[in-house]
């Protein structure tokens, strides 16, 4: 093997091993992993960004950082929401757990495929889950309707749909999440988990976000993540946006130091950095359209079509999924996320982040070789 | 005033505005202000180490970190704990927050003065606290036989002592910690709170901890703070040494991803770096001696023995600690932490951090100015 990456760390039915835990597993190797499994922020933040938060990083690292409740407030007034409606997080898992263990009674709804969390962990809390499976057909694009409809027979308390949903990079429309929304009135919360909205329509008045909606409702709560828009997953930062009541309620039960030092840094940066942020989303979209282009060239490979940071595709019939990923690692340094861990998906299909056209042009002719 | 903090940032009865709130507050001014609220460990990391963080700093927040259970294995072998009773946190206000909101059903015992959190979140949850007060006389030193025979008579199901306690100082022996937990056998839970006993005494061997004790008993949880311990507060990092059945029970509500990038740079940094942390930890418990040493000469002050990394103290009658706090920030730039906030204490009594001798002396300078 060209890339002596240790496999073994490719658990099936497991999350990926971590990009660090990669990188350590091949000693003192010199090859370079082409990262095509996190879906990150390819030009923010910046490298004068980067090269501050490194000059400044004894202050930043070694006084306790301020409450999440004095950030929420600064991270409101940039994008222009309610303080009152938003609270921050260590990452949107951090939410995601805090609503999973608090919020859900006793069963949740969810489309699948869809992130993991949703459905992992309401099982992991011996919580009951009802799955209303996306099709192929539609490109997995759940209509809102038939959700709806299967919400309230099944007489679930909560309901959840990622919008764009991950893995499958299907999105639904402004007017069909309202509609889903008002559908929905009745029932005790409904989760839009945005994650990867940012990155769907470079004018931004296009992006279906429900954030507005979700403050003047009193069952939504919109989970976002900071930290896959501005490219710093390490950094671990999401928020809620929701109705006061609910930020309240899920105030008294999240930690009041949860977010660190460098997470201070990058919030007190954003409104100064607001206009690179916008330019490098929609350069990142670009990405998008170039990605998806080259991968149409295969006939043999489906691709389903994206609205967001990632492509999702299904390959032919005869190639294994875990043993195609190995080799595309193995062989070409290029790691792809295999789908065998999400339910209602499978190890035939690969989810693809999105990367600048240099890194495609690599993956691309690696593919050539593999498939 | 020289200094030209915002001191309206200080509210009664409120936690300390952080130290980055603070410097904004000043300003363009170049005014430094010597922190002597904040426990820092000054000699750790070293210069190098941050050095190399910054850097990796791309590669660190540019990627998902590893999830909390694989960076807590590597954590239990550098420390010699069993990998299955120890679990990684978001700073230890993360696991003290899950202790408040999951293992506190109706009420909770906890000594008074002690850590804002273990009084301040069982009340806002809605749950009793029985305060067993530490007598001034004793130095409050809590007699742990007395402490006992409270937490039995209360009828609470949990039980927390701080050791050292924040922010007296005081400390309990080996022996009289296993007395207690011995004599708390019964009840559901205790809580140990051991986030600044690596600096009680420079040979490790003589450092009290409930640790081991922990590992082989079921209803104790000992709370560690990495952050305090490394110096690097802005990090947030702590852990949880239970027995296997607790950190299962704290596993389900933890998030998956809760230690962030730089974190775990730091954790995979320790075992390389142990000589140079335990050197910087005695050099710290040198640092304490001198301050001790220092502030004796006030002969109006009161002086509590102390045993970690600050220094209580009482100022006498005539003096109002929030207009001395305010006095020795604005005149001599020293930022020092008066307890006004913390329940059992008032705003006579003030907690100085060690700090090496170089600040000492312009503190002491500032004390002779105003007191």
């Amino acid at each position: 093997m060209k890339y002596p990456v240790n496999l073994k760390l490719f658990r099936r039915n497991a999350h990926s091993p971590s990009h660090q835990t990669l990188k350590l597993s091949m000693g003192n190797s010199n090859c370079e992993i082409l990262d095509f499994c996190i879906p990150i922020n390819s030009y923010f933040p910046t490298h004068n960004m980067l090269q501050k938060y490194a000059d400044n990083l004894y202050e930043i690292l070694k006084y306790y950082p301020s409450d999440s409740g004095d950030l929420s407030k600064i991270v409101a007034k940039v994008f222009g929401y309610d303080p009152e409606c938003l609270l921050l997080f260590n990452g949107s898992t951090e939410l995601i757990t805090y609503i999973n263990v608090f919020f859900v009674n006793n069963s949740i709804c969810s489309e699948i495929p869809t992130f993991g969390r949703w459905v992992d962990q309401p099982q992991e809390l011996g919580k009951r889950i009802f799955q209303f499976e996306a099709k192929e057909e539609d490109n997995y694009r759940v209509d809102p309707e038939e959700y709806a409809n299967f919400v309230l027979k099944s007489g679930a308390d909560i309901a959840v749909i990622c919008n764009p949903n991950n893995p499958t990079g299907s999105l639904l429309s402004h007017s069909e999440m309202v509609n889903l929304l008002d559908r929905l009135k009745s029932i005790d919360l409904i989760i839009v988990d945005e994650a990867f909205i940012d990155f769907s329509y470079p004018d931004p008045r296009d992006i279906p976000s429900m954030a507005h909606e979700a403050m003047r409702r009193d069952n939504v709560i919109v989970v976002k993540s900071l930290g896959k828009n501005l490219g710093l997953h390490g950094v671990r930062l999401g928020y809620a946006i929701a109705p006061a009541c609910i930020i309240k309620k899920l105030n008294t039960v999240t930690p009041k130091w949860n977010i660190n030092g460098i997470a201070e840094a990058v919030i007190r940066d954003l409104a100064d950095n607001f206009d690179l942020y916008e330019s490098a989303r929609k350069k990142q979209i670009q990405d998008r359209f170039y990605l998806e282009d080259q991968l149409k060239q295969f006939s043999h490979i489906k691709v389903f079509p994206s609205t967001t940071n990632f492509v999702y595709l299904k390959l032919p019939d005869n190639i294994d999924g875990y043993d195609f990923r190995n080799r595309m690692i193995g062989n070409h340094g290029c790691f792809i996320r295999e789908c065998g861990n999400k339910v209602g998906s499978s190890s035939q299909y690969i989810r693809i982040a999105v990367c600048p056209k240099d890194k495609v042009d690599i993956l691309i002719q690696a593919l050539k070789e593999e498939l």
